[in-house]
Formats: C-alpha cells, sequence, structure tokens
C-alpha cells in the first residue's frame, strides 16, 4: 500500500487524487493547497488530511511517495524538499521553464537515489503508447517521418499564457515528449520551427505565437514533424503518425461514442472529438499512476523521467530560439 | 446516499459492487452471495458487512435498494421478497425464463408501488443510446428498417447453456430488448425464425442452436432484423443500424485504443474489438446504475422498467416458437 | 475480335455500347431499338450500323455475339432467335418476370449449345467480388451469415413498377443472386419475407411493397439476411457482409471522392454514396463484358448463367409466396 | 472538335493518348516519338499519323493544340516552337529543370498570346480538389495549417534520378504546386527543409535524399509542411491536410476495391493503397485533357499555368538551397 501527499488540489490535482483514492493499492493521506477549501474537498471523499504547509506533508514518516500538481514555478523546490526527505517524486510537467533551475534542481536531487517520474501523461496512453510499441518492436521498420498533429481546444486565458514560458514550453512541450518517447534511442540533433498568430492577436502582444510548425532531424536521419494550433474546432486533435521502411502506424483521436450517421448530404458522420484533455487522457492519468506504484515498489523504471522532463524543455528553449533567430537550431543535452 | 444491499456477487455482482463502491451518492452496505468468500472479498473493499442470508440483508431498515445480481432462477423470489420489503430493485435480465413466472411476478410486486429497474446494460450504452435518441429526435424520419448484430466471442460453457432457456432467451433477449428501445412506443407484432448448429454440434444436442437470424414486423410496418452467433472470431460484435426515410444511423464497436497500422499486405488495420461484454459495456454499467440512483430519488422513471424485461422474454419466448414450428409468429403482450 | 448486335439502346443499352466501343477486343456492327433515333445516335459513335429490325442484327453472319438491352418482356423471345442463330448472348436481368416462360427459352435453347450470360452485374464488381472471393478462399472459414443491405435512391416511375413484377423481381432479384453468388454450391432452401409500404402509398395501391426483409437458410446451415428499401436519402446503399467461423468480410459503398471533412459538430464526414447504379457499377459493366469476350472466346464460363438468371428468379417468386401467404416457402430448384 | 498533335508516346505520352481518343471532343492527328514504335503503336489505335519529326506536327495547319509528353530537357524547346505556331500547349510538369531556361521561355512566348496548360495532374484529382474548394468556399474559415504527405512507392531507377534535378524539383515539385493550388492567393513567403537518406545509400552517391520535410510560412501566416519519401510499402500515399479556424478538410488515398476485413488479430482492414501514379490519378488525367479543352475553347483558363509551373520549380529550388545551405530561404517570384 503506497501512502501518497498530494500537493496542489486544482483541476489536475483532482485528477490524481481520483486515481490514488482509485487504485487498491495506494491511500492519500495529505492534501496541501494553497487553497484550504478544495484540499479539504478531497479529502473528505477518503480518510486523508489536509496539511498546514507542504513540510507536514512530506516529511510524515509514513508517507512513501509525493505527488506535485502546483503551479510549475514551485515544481523545482518541492521535487528537491521531496527527494531529500526520501520521497519518491510523480511531478507534473513541465519540470520548470528555466532550464538552469531544472539543472540545478537535477543536481540537488542527484544523491538522492530517490525516484522522479515526470507526468507526461501522453506516455501512458493505450493509443499513443501503441505506436510506440509497434516501432519498438519493428512493425514498421526503420523510423523515418514521424508527423505529430496537437491542437488544443482554445487558448488558455492570456493571464495564464502570460507566465506559461510561450506555446513551445507549455504545449509543444508534450509533443516534443512524444517525439522523443517514439524515437528511443534516437537523440534529436537540429530543428527548425516557423510560428504565425492567427488565433488571437492578444497572443502577438504578449509576444507568443498561436499556430506553430516545426521540424527536426534525429541522430539516424529520421525526420520529425509537430504542428500546433492553439484553436481547434472539432475537438482535441492529437495524432501521431510514424512512417518506416516496412509500413505506418498512426494514432486516432477518440470520440464520447462509437455512433455513425448518415444523410443527403454527408455520411460517415462522426462525433466531434473529446474536447477536453482530462477526459481524452482519462485512461492516461489511472494508468501513469499506476505505474507509479510499480515504479515506487522498484519493479521497474519510470517511463517518465526527470531527465525526459529536461530534455523536452531543452527541445521546446531550442524551438524558441528558432523562432527568434529565423535560424536553426543545434540542439545539445549535455 | 442510497443504502444498497448487493444479492450476488459474481461475476456481474462484482461489476455492480464496483459502481456501488465508485458512486458518490451510494453505500454499499450489505452483500449476499452462496459463496461466502466471494461475499466478503468484496465487503472488504468498503465497510459492507456480508449477509448470513437474503432476508437479514433485505430486511435491514437502513436498506433503501438491492441490486439483484443472483441466478436467473432466485430473480423472481428475490425481487418479490425486496419490492415486499419496499425496497427498491434493480434485477438484472432476464427476470425468468417462464414467462409464467414472470406474471405471477408482476401480479405480486403491482400493488408495492416498488420501482424495479432491469439491467439491460446495452440500454445505457453512449452508443448504442445515441442510435436510440437520434431515432426519437426523428434525425433520420420515419423509422423504416432496423438491424441489429449481435455476435458473441464465444459459447458459455454447455453447463450453463443447458439451464440457460435457449439462444433466444439467454442472448437474443438483448437483441429484442434493443429493438424495443430504439422502435419506442411502436410494437413488434409478428416475427419469423431461423436458427442453425454452426459452432458446436453439442449444442445440437441440448436442442438449441447457436447461429440465429430474427425477422420482425412493428405496428408501423418497421421491419427489424438481428442475427446472432454464439462465435465471433474478431470479438464481441454488437451493431445496431437504424435507416430511416431521411438517414441512417448506426453504433459501430469498441477497441481497446484507435491505433491504425499499415503494411504491405493491408492498410487502415484495426485493434480487434474488445472481446468481453464487462469491458465493452464499462460504462453502460456505470450509467445503468447511476440511473437507479435518480430513480430511487424519484427524479425519473427508469430506462429499463420489468415491463420491459417481460416483452423482451415474450418475444424470446415467439421466437423460440416460430423456431420449432417453422411457422411465423404473431405476437401478443396481454 | 467479338462482332456484337446490340438490341436495345436505352439506358442501360448505352452503358453496353460503351463497353462494346471501349474494347480493343470488340466492334459494334449493329444497333437496334424500337427508337430509331436512340439506335442512330449510338452507331454514330462508330461504324455500326442502325438494324431495320432485330433480324437483320442477329442473323449477319458477321456478328458473333447479341447484347441484349432491351424490355424485359422481350428478353426470352430475343435470347431464343439470338441462340438459335448460333450467336453467343449477354442478356440484361431479369430474364423474364414468368418462371414458366423462363423455363420454356431454357428448353428451346439447350440444344444449340449456345452461351448465354447474364447482366447480374454486380458480380462484377471489385468490391462485391472481392467478398466472394474471400470466402470461396476460406479467409473467414465457413461462412454462417450473410447479410445484404440492398436500397435504391428513390423508386422507379410508378408505370415502370406496375410491370416490373413487384420488388422482389425486379430489386432484390440482385440481392438474391448476390446470396448466390457468395453461397457457391451452397442452396437456399428456405425462405421468409416480410414487406411494408413505407415510402409511397401508391405502392400500395398496386399490390406492391417499397420496403422489405427477406431471411432464408442454405443447405449446410448458413443464414441469410436481404433488407431493401426503394428510397436512401444518402445514396445508392449496397453492402454485403459475409461472417464465417474465422472472420468477417464486407463490401463498402463507394463515393465520387475520397474527401473527409471535420467541423464543430461532425467529424469524419464524406460524401453522400454515389447514388445512380450506373456510376456505382461503372467499373462492374466493363469488366462484365471483357469477361463476356473471353467467354466467347471459350477461355471461361460465364460467371452469371442463364440458370443463375432463372434461380434469382425462382427466389423471387418465392418471396414473393411467402409475403402473400403469410408462410416461410420451401424452394425447389427443378 | 480539338485536332492534337502529341509529342511522346512513352508511359505518361500513352495516358494521354488514351484521354485524347476516348474524348468526343478531340481527336488525335500525330504522334511523335524518337521510339517511332511506340509513336506507331498508339497511332494504329486511330485514324493518327506517326509524325517523321516535330516540326511536321507542330506546323500542320490542321493542328490546333500540342500536348508534351516528351522528356523534360526537350520541354522548353517543344513549348517555344508549339507557341510560336500558335498552338495550344498542354505540357507535362516540370517545364525544366533550370530556372533560368524557364524564365526565356517565358519570355519567349509572351507574346505569343497562346495558352500553356502545365500538367499538374493532381490540380484535377476530384478528391485533393474537393479539398482545394472547400478552403476557397471557406468551409473551414481561415486556412492556418497545411500538411501535404506525399510518398512514392518505391524510388525510380538511379539512372533517371540522376538526371531528374533532385527529389524536390522532381517530387516535391508536384506538392510545393499542391500547397500552391490550396494557398490560393496567398504566397509562400519563407521555408526550410531537412533531407535524410534512408531508403537507398546510392541516392546520397549522386547528391540527393529520398526522404525529406519542409515546413513553410505564407504571406497571411499559414504554415505549410510537406514530407516525402522515395518509398512507401503500403502504396502511393498522397494526402493533404487543410486546417482552419473553422475545420479541418482532407483528402484520403483511394484502393482498388472498398472491401473490409475482420480476423482475430486485425479488423476494420482495408486493401494496400493504388500504388502506380497512372492508376491513381487516373480520373484527374481524362479531367485535366477535358480542362485543356475548354481552355483552347476559350472557355475558362487553365487551372496550371506557365506560372504555376514556373513558381513551382522556384519552391523546388529555395528548398534544394535550404537543404544544401542549413539556412531557411526567403522565396521570390519576380
Amino acid at each position: 500500500m503506497l501512502t501518497v501527499a498530494l500537493l496542489g488540489a486544482g483541476r489536475i490535482g483532482a485528477v490524481h487524487a481520483a486515481s490514488i483514492i482509485a487504485s487498491e493499492r495506494a491511500r492519500l493521506a495529505w492534501v496541501y493547497d494553497t487553497n484550504t477549501a478544495v484540499a479539504a474537498a478531497i479529502a473528505a471523499r477518503c480518510e486523508a488530511r489536509v496539511a498546514p504547509d507542504v513540510a507536514a506533508a512530506i516529511t510524515d514518516r509514513a508517507v512513501d511517495a509525493v505527488v506535485i500538481a502546483a503551479p510549475t514555478a514551485t515544481h523545482v523546490e518541492l521535487i528537491t524538499a521531496a527527494a531529500q526527505a526520501g520521497k519518491a517524486v510523480l511531478c507534473e510537467k513541465p519540470i520548470d521553464l528555466d532550464i538552469e533551475r531544472v539543472d540545478r534542481c537535477r543536481a540537488a536531487i542527484e544523491r538522492t537515489g530517490v525516484v522522479v517520474q515526470i507526468g507526461f501523461n501522453r506516455r501512458y496512453d493505450p493509443t499513443h503508447r501503441a505506436v510506440r510499441d509497434a516501432v519498438r518492436r519493428g512493425d514498421i521498420g526503420a523510423l523515418e517521418l514521424l508527423v505529430i498533429t496537437s491542437r488544443d481546444v482554445r487558448p488558455a486565458p492570456l493571464s495564464y499564457l502570460q507566465v506559461s514560458g510561450g506555446i513551445f514550453r507549455d504545449m509543444t512541450i508534450h509533443d516534443f515528449d512524444m517525439a522523443r518517447f517514439v524515437l528511443g534511442d534516437d537523440p534529436i540533433k537540429e530543428l527548425y520551427a516557423f510560428g504565425s498568430v492567427m488565433v488571437d492577436p492578444d497572443i502577438a502582444a504578449i509576444g507568443d505565437v498561436d499556430t506553430a510548425m516545426v521540424v527536426m532531424k534525429a541522430g539516424s536521419g529520421a525526420l520529425v514533424h509537430i504542428n500546433n494550433s492553439r484553436r481547434c474546432s472539432y475537438g482535441y486533435d492529437q495524432r501521431v503518425e510514424a512512417f518506416g521502411a516496412a509500413g505506418m502506424v498512426q494514432s486516432e483521436n477518440l470520440r464520447s461514442s462509437a455512433v455513425v450517421r448518415h444523410a443527403a448530404s454527408a455520411t460517415d458522420v462522426k462525433e466531434p472529438l473529446l474536447d477536453f484533455f482530462i477526459e481524452r487522457y482519462a485512461q492516461a492519468y489511472v494508468a501513469e499512476f499506476e505505474e507509479f506504484i510499480d515504479v515506487v515498489a522498484g519493479n521497474r523504471p519510470p517511463q517518465a523521467t526527470f531527465e525526459d522532463g529536461r530534455c523536452a524543455l531543452l527541445l521546446a528553449d531550442a524551438a524558441w530560439k528558432a523562432l527568434k533567430s529565423g535560424r536553426p537550431v543545434a540542439v545539445s543535452y549535455d
């Protein structure tokens, strides 16, 4: 039985809380949030306690692991504190928006030997994972082209976007991680990016873009493309297409039902795509936490490590640099 | 908070137990099963108690509702006892294999005013329900043709089939109910059935068939077809196609992921269908129980009533009579 | 080079004329139609001559083969005359609406040894044929269930329907033939049919139905279902689904392009189905005529024989009898 | 009746010959090819004559139009000669591999007033055209992202590749044109390209790549991606996806039939894609020539002009420059 402290009880914290409560192999001991009421609401669903402060939760000897769903700015501090207290960590992405802080955190936790799993939820989605597994098994032969489509339903509020670190660090970071997940040992060496403001001129005003395309080249010569939009009228569009010498494998979108309609002007009509990431990745969040239990038990390494979080940020930084400079950027992971 | 007693803790009982435990609006108070160990295993997952006998569970004044997942042969007795104790009932299908016993039960519970909901789980599936809703809304105009495909992965054990009442009462009963669900107020008036033994000769030996086709005519003139097989190599195939003056709506099957593969000899390859009814109808079981809570609260009538259970059995009986006599059978619901 | 006389230059005659003209292995020598102008229009497209009467075309020693696309009522007479003149025949379906006349024709041409191919165009469609071939090869194991969906875009004019012989002889006859095509050596032994008037009350007035369902049982125990409507809002819906011990194979409909649309309320939207049989079966008509050339050359037997035309009519007659009598009908082919 | 001289009777010349012969509005007068036998074979299918030299065909006063399907290196000379003889021209792509020669040709034919249509066959494909039309009509709102997938079945022989001008001028040129076709008035301003050799090391030896990705930015801010491979195991993969503020429209691939298979390990299995461009674009070639007849008749401007051919080459040159320099390239069309 894994005893867990949950730090952050907002939208995504509630998702993790549900996974913890539903699991027969875990129990929620503490919930902390700066908003005590939301922490209390979650705690009331089981026998958890509301932590008066982070330290109370982290230092409790009964606690085995900490799930961090607090604002990004607090991740480094919380990871460090938890790791130094010897607690396993499952932390939401991104680790931080600043690679230097990420590197300092890496140094600080290196000696603790504590497991840190990063919440790249898409790695746990059965459909995307089937793409990765097919590539790994060699079903499509050598991977040659990887095309990632990733379009959000609508932009987050401008107040959030202003502190989000820009589209590449906030949104594309999932796609950089997906590219790395599918590529496996084959490192991305170079990239270039174009960006535009097509959705909301206010996004230009804060120095960001809302529509973007990235191309990347991996060590093997495999080429990767990502396309992003902050707005998608027909739902949350998340597709991965891996093409190789012997075939192609694709992850398609999900819908709330499998009904199909036919009428005079249109046939084979399906429902809009699921349009909320928590609904789209509901299975993934459960699988992510269930893996974490196995990871803490020492049964397996995590699918998404601290280093994966760091590398995705490095790619996001490189994309940002390419966009700003109008020059391709070589990527180094040292 | 609905306080529930669960009678029957086998495979399907466990599904209901999970729905009860997961709901924030219900609690499981008692579990009864002739196999005390399985009852205890479920009870241990929450604060439920193992009932020493059915009466202890049913007569507990704290209990609001009874969920019946015990063997078919006990349904009538348990429904009657629960209703006479004033408890709302959610009972698995079929009510019974013998229409006379069903009618006696109907008479016995008539005066109790207790709600009895029948577990026709497919009515609660989002995909099949979307078909029904589209028909009700008039999306396809007047319903003219209804084609129901229903194929199990493999036959149940012969020991079960021997007491199942035959394919129409055991398996097609879901399809008869689906036909009635989509047809709404339009009653089925007449039917004919063909049956064959194509899967397992032992099924012939017990006087049953494993492959069947039914055609039916409703009062409006709408025509209905059902096709069944006890064995389906590619998964659990459950489709409904409603055709009308203005269009067509279909429910398609579900898979465990949305991955698609392409290779030299085959393109657009999808995964096998979900092959276990509990997995296929996972969402439906949850929705069914959540509706039951609303029904008991008096907020809405059940989607599937005792009368629906009775009418489906009447159709199954008529199909059996048609198969045996080689004559079309007029259906009466009196 | 096959020299051909075309009898009948209407809509379907024009389709055959185009196949003959396009083929590098055939030439059109004569065109006959009671409407001389339409015959002349076709003849003008190549070096063909307009025949003053049927005999002129049939008895020309240069003519190898006769393609009959004249009204159904003339088929028997034309087949007989052509066969007795030693000409190979490709005749549109149905042979006739009256089984006795068909049988007399059979007797009359029996001794001629002439090849008669019947224009069951759907047998030559690449998609339906792929279903048949898959079944023949054993891809799905033993055939157990066969479901044929066949819906016309709109009813023919009432004046035509009045002399069409009823829905089973005019429309379902294609589906009876498709069933026999897929079943191969396995004869249909018994059938039952329901019919309704859902499209146009005038169709009731002429004693016909416009909406129908047939169920049939083959010698092997395989079960067959056909559903028909005279009106289909979303195009010409023609599907065949063959289910067996090891899998399922289906023929899907065709569209004029492979474009797919996605918007807020609907995704994966495809175009309406092709809505005209000549467009839908364009490839089939070409393949049918190309096979005929091979058949006349003695390279292969026809896919669709006189006997196939006769058996399809026997099934149509049986369906009509079942509909009128309300009794299942045993089918005999003697 | 358009009287046509065909220059070049190879593989693609034969396709054009078939379109000319099949059209009721055109006749083939002359066929020229350095290989007299292939010219004669085509001429023999109709009443055409084999031209002893190009001039004989071009200068015949009876000739209205010239179809050029000769090797690329001869295009400029033949276009110029035909235009100066006052003949309308339909010329295969590319106009030439050298932009300076194209510009000189442009200058030479400018004053002739003769129509020159370029054979960008994909513009005439019903499916790709439906994408373009949907964008033009505003079905998807403002175009924001355009993703073009274009994968050949296998590389052309090395001897051909050596003189092909490289992947961008030989293969991607179709995709550059497709991008311009969908973008309409919105010019591509800048692009970047990555290339790899993943298919055949010999392609590296001739200084080319066989796997490529291009990203481009249009004046409106719309972003465009192209991905290419010289080898595709599952057929000829040609897709266009246009995404905008209000939706998405995609062109899907074609198959030789619409059969679908289901078995234990795989469901919804479709046939391999059509794997030969002449088969894939059969309808497009016919439509292209039929449009040409209308263009020569003055009824409409061509869909694909000389300028379109020139601009596609400019983009190919820019992509080559980007690949070689490792720098994004601004595109100018002056």
